[in-house]
């Protein structure tokens, strides 16, 4: 019989507790939860307050007496624990209700503490009443409360992350009118740039005012100006201040556990924590969820990822080594997927900004296809980005955007990646086709194609942010579009000539067979069957650009620079 | 310079045709097509007619002259191979539309004839004008110039595979009155018997008349009416025959082709054809598509499967080959999905039925899901099967029903089994979640937690067709369903006692610790959990069943026999 205390009631907390008691009806079991609520639906409560959710009670999913009841288990909620003492394997608990301190004494100790939304300390935010965060039911209340009143005719949501795209999406489709504001030059970090903007006119089409490369500066008004970086002020009767979360470390920095560079608790492989001056592995204390740093699936570095589906994983997997399994812990990839309005967006692993910082070599595979046969009804475009290692052809990661059958795609490469594939794997995979789902080549299938002809060396890719230079440099950019198509926009110095003439017209082109030659249509497709033609009449030396014009057009959303214009020949 | 032609001009044939051209500007290359029409949009002439695709013209994927004119392709539309030559390296053609024939040479030869609907020698049939079938654009037309001819209230669809149900899931939407026959006991043979339950259950709820179990015997009344073997007799003003396909195979046959036991053609991995008395390979003549056996991803063994993924793959690869590039083939998986009113089924590899044909051992998991978080809006069930080998682990097959998000969850059990994955690896697939797409463990990780359940000895499962029998003969069947569920409905001769009160009424079970004891809930879950408390006090011969009550009064839909009756105590 042992006795296991786990500090935090949520997510992975909870998941341990449950998992103990399958793996032994013996041993106590204690779960401390210093708020009131446990295991709520954490990922609900955006949707609760757009009244998606209408039901309070269902963000609930397991209460106090029901858990306690089913898993015999022993749940103090109100209860923090305070002081963890590993020498004397005891931790200090405080009763918010009485007051009461007391300890408890542990054979294993489990820490799921979760992160908590990042407030800076901004001028005017101290004095504001209206500037919220949201991590968790009392949280939600208040905002509820407040939006419920009937007093919030304009919001500004700071930080545009999942929860705070999330808020914005919610909040907009009250009828509030909502100013999302963020720092960097674009939302959803797990995207790359030219992905993002996909999401920023998903924002700007239903009504948000997304404001980018501006931060708070002040509040004033008892918060009901938010005065941005730039000067701008935003009259706001809420605010919802949604930056970042940290690590909740203070037990751990309290109890002298490593911590990583970011505050996030170091553990072992088996989830084990370092305690003290040597940093020495504790056998007996844990650490699981959001609080602490995991490796990265892709790159194997360390790294922090706050999501519910590693804080799950990890509470099955630790309860499983307490009672003696073994366990695996290949690392994480992030997965994730956010709804914004219309829109879907999912990723796994690591994006090119993520690369590039790490100094990883990769090549990039774009393409734009649709969810499910052209010829069925609404068929919707999925844009898609695929990253691999140069060298090993792993996947490195996927991004994708759009509508019914995004994340599916990123499931599957997900799951190709978990199990090692290569980006030519991709070829190969019997994904479900009928036309109301996919088409007999699958999207998957299609960036496994591009990767062949890349790695075949039919073409070199380059990519959006690389070819008005080329052109400017005098490089010679073939654009095979339709005429009609390249009337409605293509690139500055672009020479047209329809594919479907190309052969016919191939003498036009008045470089050498040996020269650089660009060739780009809508999505990449065209430009490829351009290609082989040019490869078929000599040519050596081309370029496909990733994504076409739609990848180009899109990543020139915001900027002001645009000029579009390709010379019809 | 190479000289090759292609007989048959959809799927197969134009994707090869397509992909030489990619990968040689110089080849001569001719498509001949016996019909008027090539690349069409096989998979969508169902929704055309239930006027769910309006413009016939986006059936069309490739027109004769588009195609003609992007790939550079000698394409001669009716025009059909009549005659293989295989010592003179030529084909004779007959031309349909002037009569005349011709002899034309090749260099390599691509077979990809396809496959037509079985229409054998009923009765009657071929005195009536109502009986149709359905594999191309003329038929489309005929069966569309009948129903929109208003004079079609009533409708037989026979045959219940994927066309099968299609149509008479299109006609019924048209507000015909549908009766669906099927020779077999279930719609969809890639299900099992009691996931097929679920697909009959939708069928019926939308109005069309299914009858299982029962053939034709003859027509009578000029078609109008179809007499069945069972002597009911079935008033039709359209007669839709889908009983199933076979592989056109005449030309195949006149070249002396090697052929399978079903009429395929074999080839090796490379597609080339056996050909004469000594079934020698043939390195210019190859086959792909509907018409040629495949071999089975899972078992290794030949097998048919008439779908687009493998017709567009095989077309891709023989091009690859003829053109010099190493190809691998691997098998085929048959993943397959089809769209019934509101349900969704997909599946992948064997299923239990065919395994057992086989005798190939399998160990069954089955879950019942939802497809999204269930706090969330709109979530909706999934029941989910999955076989896996119990020695290596790999996965056989798995088979989904559901309505949003249940292809998905086969594409990822299908990526992971063309992967190799065993089972176990499931639990570790990081999958996108948030609330409306998934739970944070998705049901593809649950499946992989009860294998590792199984595998640990937690439990044995036991499936719904062997319960009663179980329960007949003294088995102990124990309820853990709250009272009110099981006043709703359960299996005869269990005993209920509520999971949540089972520790405290341990005692009442009568049996010995060691003696086999059965436990069954809704889906499995809390059944789950009423094991490890019983293993923690003490059982250790513990079953659960398979998919709970869920799957067993599914099962039983269509059994006269059932008779629910769970003993309260």
């Amino acid at each position: 019989m042992k006795k296991i205390l786990i500090v935090g009631g949520v997510a992975g907390g909870a998941t341990a507790a449950a998992r103990l008691r399958r793996l032994s009806e013996e041993d106590q079991i204690i779960l401390f939860e210093r708020d009131e609520y446990i295991s709520f639906a954490n990922c609900g409560l955006p949707y609760y307050i757009g009244d998606v959710i209408t039901d309070r009670q269902k963000l609930l999913v397991q209460t106090v007496g029901g858990m306690s009841k089913r898993f015999n288990l022993d749940i103090r909620n109100f209860s923090e624990v305070t002081v963890i003492d590993p020498d004397q394997k005891t931790v200090t608990v405080k009763n918010h209700q009485t007051g009461a301190s007391y300890t408890e004494s542990y054979d294993k100790l489990i820490l799921s503490p979760g992160a908590k939304p990042i407030a800076p300390p901004i001028p005017g935010l101290a004095e504001a009443k209206n500037i919220l965060t949201l991590r968790n039911i009392p949280d939600t209340d208040k905002i509820k409360a407040v939006v419920d009143s009937g007093q919030v005719s304009r919001a500004v949501v700071i930080g545009g992350g999942f929860i705070g795209v999330e808020m914005a999406e919610n909040l907009q489709e009250l009828g509030i009118n909502v100013t999302l504001v963020e720092k960097m030059n674009q939302v959803l970090k797990p995207l790359d740039f030219e992905m993002a903007q996909l999401v920023h006119q998903e924002i700007n089409a239903n009504g948000v005012n997304l404001i980018l490369e501006d931060g708070v500066d002040h509040f004033q008004n008892e918060g009901h100006e938010v005065v941005l970086e730039s000067g701008q002020v935003l009259k706001a009767d809420l605010v919802i201040l949604a930056i970042g979360v940290v690590p909740e470390n203070t037990l751990a920095k309290q109890a002298n556990l490593k911590v990583g560079p970011r505050g996030h608790i170091v553990t072992t492989a088996n989830y084990e924590v370092f305690i003290g001056e040597n940093d020495a592995v504790n056998p007996d204390v844990f650490a699981i969820g959001d609080a602490v740093e995991v490796v990265d699936f892709v790159t194997k570095t360390p790294t922090a990822i706050p999501l519910a589906w590693p804080a799950n994983r990890q509470g099955r997997l630790v309860a499983d080594y307490i009672n003696g399994k073994k366990i695996g812990n290949v690392g994480i990839q992030g997965t994730a997927v956010a709804k914004v309005f219309n829109q879907t967006i999912a990723a796994t692993g690591n994006n090119a900004a993520l690369l590039d910082l790490k100094k990883i070599p990769y090549q990039v595979v774009v393409a734009h296809r649709s969810n499910h046969a052209g010829y069925y009804p609404n068929a919707t475009n999925i844009a898609l980005k695929l990253l691999y290692d140069p060298q090993t052809l792993k996947i490195l990661g996927a991004q994708a955007v759009g509508q019914e059958g995004t994340e599916k795609r990123i499931d599957v490469i997900a799951t190709a990646m978990k199990l090692g594939a290569t980006v030519l794997d991709l070829q190969d995979f019997e994904l479900s086709y009928a036309p109301p789902f996919s088409s007999a080549k699958d999207p998957v299938n299609i960036l496994g194609y591009i990767a062949e002809n890349i790695l075949d060396g039919v073409y070199k890719t380059v990519q959006w942010h690389e070819i008005d230079q080329i052109v400017a440099d005098g490089g010679f950019l073939l654009d095979v579009r339709s005429p009609m198509e390249v009337r409605a926009g293509g690139i500055k110095g672009a020479v047209n000539i329809e594919l479907d003439s190309l052969r016919d017209r191939i003498g036009e082109i008045p470089i050498d067979k040996d020269a650089p030659i660009y060739v780009s249509c809508q999505v990449g497709q065209r430009a490829y069957l351009a290609i082989r033609i040019l490869k078929g009449h000599g040519f050596t030396n081309i370029y496909n650009l990733a994504g076409g014009f739609s990848t180009y057009k899109t990543a020139h959303y915001q900027l002001a620079a645009l000029n579009f214009g390709t010379t019809a020949k």
